[in-house]
């Protein structure tokens, strides 16, 4: 690792304070914004994660508002799933492509009213498409960034926590579903989401006064819960099958790529961008996919550009996009994008890693034990 | 300063592996891209930049090319510069706004031909505003972001440079024009521009196989003039007064706040987005304008955020949002946006720095000796 220059571009959050004070290691920058990523180390922080419950900056999920009498035009406009269905308070993973399919941005969208959606972004100024359309196709709407910092709180003691925080009202949400709870008095809220699969909440932050009073309660709170900082873990989203937006998808690739292609609901008449790009998909099925990966020998480095796959005749196979040591299946365990020829699981492949040519075989995602 | 976790979203350039052989200190990233920020330390490199020659890998200015019959209406769209005597190869500094005016990007527009230009940009995601708008009404352009990688050679050496790789036909080259020059058979773009105020040049790579060719030709022939690897160098900016997108203005200010009322040709008939917006500029003027200023003491901490600026009467009077200890000025220069009230130099104001409360005084930019 090398060090990071910090100036306000590189925007903090109002944790920022209280995360150094805990000693925080390493950001990477999401949004033009901090994110935390290693507390103690990326395995330490994993096994924890596991076990107990965690606190996650992850305000750089910035939330682009879209409000006004043509919001669900917009919306809608965006992504290929269909929303027409829609209901308050739910949370929709939604597919962004451009003109020609290729994926702009994978955002949680929160209809938070008939004429008012937030949408969750991975790192890709989705304000700015936004924007863009709605003027081109000169839509009633208002669109901007509010102030929203949001806390995840993953793990699998987060229900004990938050409900000691925001009260028993917290079993009651469904996964990918909110409610609007209490904090100090102010309504907050609280969705049952988060990028690990161990559980957990996302809570949106809006007033940023109550920022630190929320940090000080959840870890008064959670003292005897073994609390800890943490943010998204590299081993633990790669167990899971988490992808993530620039490192496991680009503008290069389709929803149906990603695996995504349930989202996408491009034979029903919604007119939304890259539909007659994406119709083909539904006929032919893509040409690579992403799938899992356990690449075999010692622990690999760090995955910092695309590595090659190839089949044992040399033919181009694909590339690998995410790579870690796991312990838990003390195997490096890894996500690319394979092509249709090689991506049965169980195939074996080679990989060109920064340290020399080495076995890999294709499993299904997520890696199960 | 803390660690950078990379990743393939932090995407790297065919110079990174140069780069670190050559021990690069730091990086900060932008346009989700690595750019490097310290060789020696601030200090040394910014004395060495003002004496001999660097070369900077600034490929996270990254292009977005729009071509098509329609590329010059969008190109005008985005832009309050009226654009309509723009001549082929000439580079233009154009600011780019929102409905509102605000500030979505204050990038460099080369026109390659007459339906294909290169937008040159700063830290947000241009091309989906481009692509936004251009699907909106429906333009007929092309718009991508193709793998053009820009070195920088920037110093009082860099014509000597220049000449010893590129021919003394650089010599002809002004400032902000350009010309297709060889490098091993092949034909780059060079135009007679950078982020520094020391002269020089950029090159517009497009063949990443001449990558680390070029990098090595210009510290083979640039032993005896002491090049260095080097990058954007936050003190001879200040002092410079070179603004920097995300750092000293953002959505929130117009052009004409960030002094760059000269490039808004708002008064002539073009239909830019935005136009409505700025015209009340033209007739008022803006109600806080970017200066620099000099803070007293001893040298202040990095800029993270931004920091408040007040009157004597306790009076909001703007914020600072760069700052840095100059040792040629011996004095802390920093750039800020300072109300109308406030902001004739010489004037007096307190700021709130994380180190506590100190006077700084209002300059005009560049700073000069």
């Amino acid at each position: 690792m090398v060090q990071l220059s910090i100036s306000r571009r590189l925007r903090g959050t109002p944790y920022t304070a209280r995360l150094e004070a805990a000693g925080v290691k390493a950001y990477t920058v999401y949004n033009h914004m901090l994110l935390p990523t290693v507390t103690e180390s990326v395995e330490e922080d994993c096994a924890h994660l596991k076990q107990h419950v965690q606190v996650w900056d992850v305000s750089c999920e910035r939330q682009i508002e879209i409000r006004g009498p043509d919001a669900d035009k917009l919306v809608q406009l965006m992504t290929p799933r269909d929303l027409s269905k829609a209901q308050i308070d739910q949370c929709f993973y939604i597919p962004v492509v451009d003109e020609r399919g290729g994926m702009l941005n994978d955002p949680v969208a929160i209809k938070l009213a008939d004429d008012r959606f937030w949408i969750s972004i991975a790192d890709s100024d989705v304000m700015l498409w936004a924007k863009g359309l709605a003027y081109g196709f000169r839509f009633e709407v208002e669109i901007d960034e509010p102030d929203v910092n949001i806390l995840a709180v993953q793990g699998p003691k987060a229900d004990e926590l938050m409900a000691r925080v925001f009260g028993e009202q917290v079993h009651t949400i469904r996964f990918f579903r909110g409610l609007w709870l209490y904090f100090e008095g102010q309504s907050i809220y609280v969705a049952r989401s988060g990028y690990s699969k161990q559980g957990g909440f996302e809570i949106y932050l809006e007033d940023r006064a109550l920022a630190e009073p929320l940090w000080d309660a959840l870890f008064a709170e959670g003292a005897d819960l073994n609390v800890r900082p943490g943010g998204p873990n590299l081993i633990e989203r790669i167990e899971s099958g988490l992808l993530s937006y620039g490192n496991d998808m680009t503008r290069e690739n389709t929803p149906f790529e990603c695996g995504l292609g349930k989202f996408c609901d491009v034979e029903t008449s919604i007119g939304c961008v890259g539909r007659d790009a994406l119709m083909r998909y539904v006929i032919d099925g893509p040409m690579r996919m992403i799938r899992g990966l356990m690449i075999e020998g010692e622990r690999v480095p760090g995955c910092r550009e695309p590595w090659q796959l190839t089949a044992d005749g040399g033919e181009f196979a694909g590339q690998i996009t995410s790579a870690v040591w796991s312990p838990d299946f003390q195997n490096n365990v890894a996500i690319g994008m394979v092509e249709r020829d090689y991506w049965r699981a169980g195939n074996t492949l080679w990989v060109d890693t920064p340290d020399g040519q080495r076995r890999a075989v294709v499993h299904d995602l997520p890696f199960s034990a």
